[in-house]
């Protein structure tokens, strides 16, 4: 039986810090990263693919902000759908050359996602994430007023809208994903999903708010029992005392262990913390398996255990 | 054994022409749309969607355009993938509500897709479609130096950037569309799909190009071997001498009397004529098999032979 892995991709798959933030540079970074994901399903693993889209959602919202003279601006749930929709697109163009080129003739396929998030969650009570462009304190209440918006001042640099970041609850497509799962490599919940709420009469409905990917990656791992969870980034094993003399790197951590150094604060609020998180999640859910964080470039020899930093229940 | 058929939706599923052209308002349209496709799949019909994205399409890159000084503008194929998340999403969303009104817990999905145009396809010698703002002269001499865009002048509004209709050849993910057919409701093909080249190395390239919605839906009918294309539109019925005091609605029309009128130039070549076509190629490629096409909210009624233009080889 093939391993069924989730492989949630972090922000450097789809775009480098050093060139131009445009579609074309996004897609050479994609066609990097869709070779080494082609290298894994070569290895026989079946997968699906979940996506961060930060920078890309965030530039859509900004023109979409920028041309509002001129184009009625877009809710933020409809500029993640569209991220999801230009992101996907890319991912799977690559990919599929990518695994032609290995003479895997698979269907890849990018599915729109809704994911499920309570309104009652916390995170609504205290919005944090910084969405969209910057403007005055006085522009700031104006859309605080005709809007309802939350706006915070963002360290000098003016002021910005911020919403929650919800934990994802539900996988409005799981059932689509269960079905393609066996047959095809799926990117789903892009984003963390476009984040919905569920009103008393069943209809869903589109909330501004960011869902963490990777615990949208974990609660799909969950969902379609995976074997495990791989979670990509820049650096190839989790590290404690991090950027100080005396890091470590870890090559395995026990739920217990990466509790307490998370308890100590060793892993940092916006980048480590969630992915150490998610792999906690998932191996509590499923003590018998394994989450692995590494870098794309690692995830081959991480998975046969060679590299990486595996977290496992005990 | 249900019937399978294609949905071909035109522009007025999506969007009213007396509202603004806002998501929100496309949401509320959407939600109508939904109503009634949600009937068809009670009857016990297996269906996919292709939807058209015109004025989306053209929203999201006017938006992109006009913010160029702040975001790098998106390439159009790009926005077509956008286009296909953003209306995928809402019709994903009210469909599955309108379904389980029905009782109907069946999944719904929608898929980036890509079609594979040919290079050689002669609308790229002679593009036709225009996308995009207005610009003056100037800029459009300019633009057509700098980006070798093919620009031209629009009914005394102004210059517009016009980009090839060519045939659809073949659906990317259409082993993903096959997977999921019998299990759920496919979202597919969103704008006609966005169109790629297949370079000698094998690669696809995304192409500036507009691929007509309803002959990638009848591409689709036919690779899926549906048993009907359905394409809904404006009007109940296909007419000769439209708006005419001599106009006469048609219940029937064979391949034979449907290529007679469209020699005649009976059908309008920017709204009716695609339609017509479509339905054309898809008897003539399955004789016993039929097309139709009609409105939406007569859509049950024509799947039952009692109203719309049925088209059939004989």
């Amino acid at each position: 039986m093939p391993e069924k892995i989730v492989i949630a991709l972090g922000g450097n798959a789809l775009q480098s810090g050093n060139s131009a933030p445009t579609a074309e540079a996004q897609l050479e970074v994609v066609r990097r990263t869709a070779q080494y994901i082609a290298e894994i399903s070569r290895r026989g693993y079946e997968m699906a693919i979940v996506h961060g889209n930060g920078p890309q959602v965030g530039r859509i919202l900004l023109a979409s902000e920028t041309a509002k003279e001129v184009v009625p601006p877009m809710p933020f749930d409809v500029c993640g759908a569209m991220s999801q929709g230009y992101i996907g697109y890319h991912i799977q163009q690559a990919l599929k050359y990518a695994l032609s080129a290995r003479n895997r003739n698979y269907p890849v396929v990018s599915l729109t996602t809704q994911v499920v998030v309570d309104r009652s969650d916390p995170a609504f009570q205290n919005p944090t994430k910084p969405i969209g462009g910057f403007c005055t304190e006085e522009e700031a209440r104006r859309l605080e007023q005709e809007k309802g918006y939350v706006m915070k001042e963002d360290s000098g640099r003016g002021w910005r809208r911020v919403v929650a970041s919800p934990q994802p609850r539900r996988i409005v497509e799981i059932g689509a994903v269960r079905l393609l799962w066996d047959h095809a490599i799926v990117i789903t919940c892009g984003g963390g999903g476009v984040p919905v709420v569920e009103n008393p009469d069943g209809t869903l409905e589109g909330v501004a708010a960011v869902i963490d990917k990777d615990y949208a990656a974990e609660l799909l791992a969950e969902q379609v029992d995976a074997d495990a969870l791989l979670i990509l980034t820049e650096v190839e094993k989790v590290a404690i005392n991090f950027g100080k003399p005396n890091q470590q790197d870890l090559n395995r951590l026990s739920l217990a262990e990466a509790a307490r150094y998370a308890e100590a604060g060793q892993f940092g609020a916006g980048s480590m913390l969630p992915k150490v998180e998610a792999a906690m999640r998932f191996v509590r859910a499923n003590p018998g398996k394994r989450a692995i964080i590494t870098s794309l470039d690692k995830a081959v020899d991480a998975l046969d255990g060679k590299t990486g930093t595996i977290i496992t229940f005990a």
